[in-house]
């Protein structure tokens, strides 16, 4: 299977190809290194990847950048970051996408907990990630030619413990169990759905 | 009570103001005619609106352009309809209202079914409605003073039957209903609620 994976030098991205380039054709997106730079707050960018990377199977997003900051400093030009980046960054990516992208291929983005259990900085998020949330319900009744599309929704990453501080209570959602929360959009048939771990 | 109602001249708005002048001192705001006329999508007419209509004890939002139209059609520019609509007006009517409303005051907003029950056509409002109520619930656990956040969420309209044949099966909200809803979160103590008939 030929799999794009967007945001592919992060955290969640660097272990996602290691577990899947031993058996798939992954190619490598992210804003700087990585095989195609894009930067996904350009739909020009976005459409500039996909002519590089041709058809493909399965695109895989773990690139999420959004507002993360007190309450006071949230306001129209800041909320921007999450809009332009988590939000519109990813449903371009499927809007342009899906014209490049196999019969049966899949889109799974990333979404997180924030969306139904707000933490204190993470308005941003939690605004991103329930709209693509509603996009991904509502892309995935659209989508022609058996093309799917599911998010992933995890909680604090464990590999991020820096972030544990600002998620207090929340159980972290393992390395493992996020690459398994993806194998089941890709490898599986659901769409439409909201996978939580 | 003071209560600002923006999109006072639509079919829910029409039906509030009706249901709430006779006790309350209702401001009428639209994007023509009402008391105050204001544009949502600007931060400026929105900062212009609030000088106007001075310190206040709710504001209800009824106002939620979104583009309605075939999956085709949607594109990084049409779907910035909802973006600056639906999504940011009504977010940026709670970031800039915050700094005129009064102790314990309330701001309810509008998403609907579509968050959760897609139907053809109406992607662009998922998103929207998806991205306003993740910051309903972001912002009620970030707003002080007691004042409290919730969105309604109706499904289809009783009263905009044009709509009944792009919900096929969906049960139409009542104006009776709406009206309740709307009086749960303005009259009621929850905050951070997606409020639903």
């Amino acid at each position: 299977m030929k799999i794009i994976i967007v945001g592919a030098t992060g955290t969640m991205g660097t272990y996602l190809v290691k577990a899947l380039e031993n058996e798939h054709e992954v190619i490598k997106v992210a804003s700087k290194g990585g095989d195609i730079s894009a930067d996904i707050t350009s739909t020009e960018s976005i459409e500039n990847m996909f002519r590089q990377a041709g058809a493909f199977d399965a695109l895989i997003s773990t690139a999420g950048p959004t507002f993360v900051g007190p309450w006071s400093k949230l306001n129209n030009e800041t909320f921007r970051n999450g809009v332009e980046g988590k939000m519109m960054g990813q449903i371009n990516l499927v809007l342009i996408g899906q014209k490049y992208i196999n019969p049966k291929g899949s889109f799974t983005l990333i979404t997180g907990a924030l969306t139904d259990e707000p933490q204190v900085n993470f308005a941003n998020a939690s605004a991103a990630n329930g709209a693509v949330e509603g996009f991904v319900r509502a892309a995935a009744i659209e989508l022609e030619n058996g093309i799917r599309i599911n998010a992933v929704s995890p909680t604090v990453i464990e590999d991020s413990p820096q972030y544990f501080p600002y998620f207090p209570g929340e159980i972290p959602t393992t390395m493992r169990q996020l690459e398994f929360m993806f194998r089941k959009s890709v490898f599986g048939k659901i769409t439409g759905h909201i996978i939580k771990p």
